[in-house]
């Protein structure tokens, strides 16, 4: 927890007497991991908070979230953000709480969302910061109306382009992007299928959020319990882990189904990945399959339109959106390995501010 | 060579009364290939030509053609044919004249084409025949107006779509799709690179067929060359190969960028595929890469079409035509075994009629 407090109630945007402390918290990457992931690859320190700049926010973090795709981010060069570096702070998307504002159109006290990074105090650009509804949960805000609800939408909707009466199977089904990706193929009249990592989500995934079925790829006839679970085949496959699931669906794709490439878990927390899967271009071709990648980020213009739609969604209760939360930053490079372990459900979400 | 002939000519196509042979002569396969195809692995059989079922067209193969896809055909149940068997005709597309006709619109005389195999005389299903002009050569029929011309047509230009100013690159740059490929992204205003098995097939791609570069995949600095190659990257790689050469395409692919997943000759003469690329997904995500793969039969509908666009740049000398014409029956699997060791260009023929 932050040991200084702001005294801007949410209601009063007007009000700029906030205090501001001399010093923040935060986490930076002490080593770039080359093996597993562990909470040591990370430190802890004390700075003083920085200045601002024209345009800038200075934001008390509410919360933040971490994917597992972020782990890709610490894996050099091949990330899409460019290469890991020790000594910086871990980046991440959150949500704060406006303190001091240099900007024109956004006033203290207003709640935005953007990349905060793992600390308690951030400097934010006004421009690449959005004002979020204050009143909506930090956890909702961060997962089903955040990156990881728009990168379902985007993904299965757009990318996938899911058929009523098509058989949609997710990966990581239980995890921040895919329980909501089975969901909204529910929602468009798909059979849906999910792999997850254990029983326990399997069983969720059908009686909690109303997957029809769920094959868990840890058991010992994955593949075999992967067919039986697709007896009309697959026509999208949404992948967030790539190896060997990715391998299995490659052979139960219908002709001219859709792969829709999201993220790849599975070579994350490792530095030497694996080979890609034995069927590709092969299998492609004689399917006639697509397979694409897309990050979110693409879609930026178009957020709007699907917060809008998930919101009515949430609200009616035709989506639920799964958190996993933990408290204070300390806890974060836990939550990170929790994570990257199978051992979170949904979003996860850390949360800073009382 | 058929020692049997027809005497109708090609401008009467009210002839009946065609001398029809008792045998013919046809190329079975001996025994399905486990390892690098032989000529040995095909036999030469004399049998009686069968008789004529409703709708039906015997035929006199004039030519057929043999593409690197066939291979794949040969490897067991993973071709989009259904699993080979040995003891048939080997299959594959010619050109033909029809001896005697069974069906409603197609009369004695015509020349078709179809899938003949290797045999000097065929039985087509009329409805599976496509009359062609008798005056245009076998070789092009086949070639460039063919499945070949065809392949490329549709895989670049519906699958690939290629821009005025994006770098397309094509692999197995000198084989009978992908010299077509190269010529047709040129029209269509790309910067072409193709990637070819020796230096003076690259020479030649350059020189005769307008590439802007070419680079031989088996020098020693491949990938060396082929990064200097693609100096602004690549917008559509157009995939005939996979293994390696596709493994660096896909690091070198632009941001949306298109993998057109044609055919895989690097894994078809073997009966043990290597793995898949190494990138996939990973690439796919970060440059947000659309890998699609296509057969050319589902865009039956539009060949008229481009077929008229082909034929004008073939009698404009925009598009220049590449084969490698063999002789006889007997070399058919010679021819076999020559392209897929490279020493074909263009699309590879075997003239049955004199």
């Amino acid at each position: 927890m932050s040991d200084d407090s702001t005294t801007a109630p949410p209601d009063d945007p007007e009000q700029s007497t906030a205090v501001v402390p001399e010093t923040t918290r935060q986490i930076v990457i002490r080593e770039v991991p080359q093996g597993q992931l562990e909470a040591t690859h990370f430190a802890l320190q004390e700075v003083p908070v920085p200045s601002l700049g024209e345009g800038e926010l200075l934001v008390e973090t509410l919360a933040i979230t971490i994917g597992a795709g972020q782990r890709a981010g610490l894996q050099g060069s091949a990330g899409y953000a460019g290469p890991a570096e020790a000594d910086v702070v871990m980046t991440g998307t959150g949500v704060g709480r406006v303190l001091v504002s240099n900007h024109d159109s956004i006033e203290a006290g207003a709640v935005v969302m953007g990349l905060t990074g793992w600390t308690e105090h951030a400097v934010l650009n006004g421009k690449r910061a959005t004002v979020v509804d204050g009143a909506v949960a930090p956890a909702t805000l961060l997962g089903a109306l955040g990156t990881n609800g728009l990168t379902a939408y985007f993904g299965l909707l757009d990318v996938g382009q899911p058929q009523s009466g098509e058989t949609v199977v997710v990966s990581a089904a239980g995890g921040s992007v895919g329980h909501i990706v089975g969901q909204i193929a529910k929602l468009r009249g798909a059979t849906v299928v999910g792999v997850a990592g254990s029983d326990e989500k399997c069983a969720s995934l059908i009686d909690d959020l109303g997957f029809d079925r769920a094959v868990n790829y840890k058991s010992d006839d994955f593949r075999a319990a992967f067919k039986a679970a697709t007896p009309d085949r697959i026509d999208v496959y949404f992948d967030n882990t790539g190896g060997d699931i990715l391998g299995s669906a490659l052979f139960r794709m219908n002709a001219h189904g859709r792969i829709v490439c999201c993220g790849v878990v599975s070579q994350y927390d490792t530095s030497t990945p694996g080979p890609g899967p034995r069927g590709v271009p092969g299998l492609l071709v004689n399917n006639r399959v697509r397979m694409q990648g897309f990050l979110v980020f693409d879609y930026a213009d178009r957020f709007a339109e699907a917060r809008a739609e998930i919101s009515n969604w949430l609200a009616s209760g035709e989506l639920i959106a799964r958190t996993t939360e933990f408290d204070g930053l300390d806890a974060a490079p836990h939550a990170f390995v929790d994570l990257l372990a199978g051992r979170t459900v949904g979003t996860t979400v850390v949360n800073l501010a009382s």
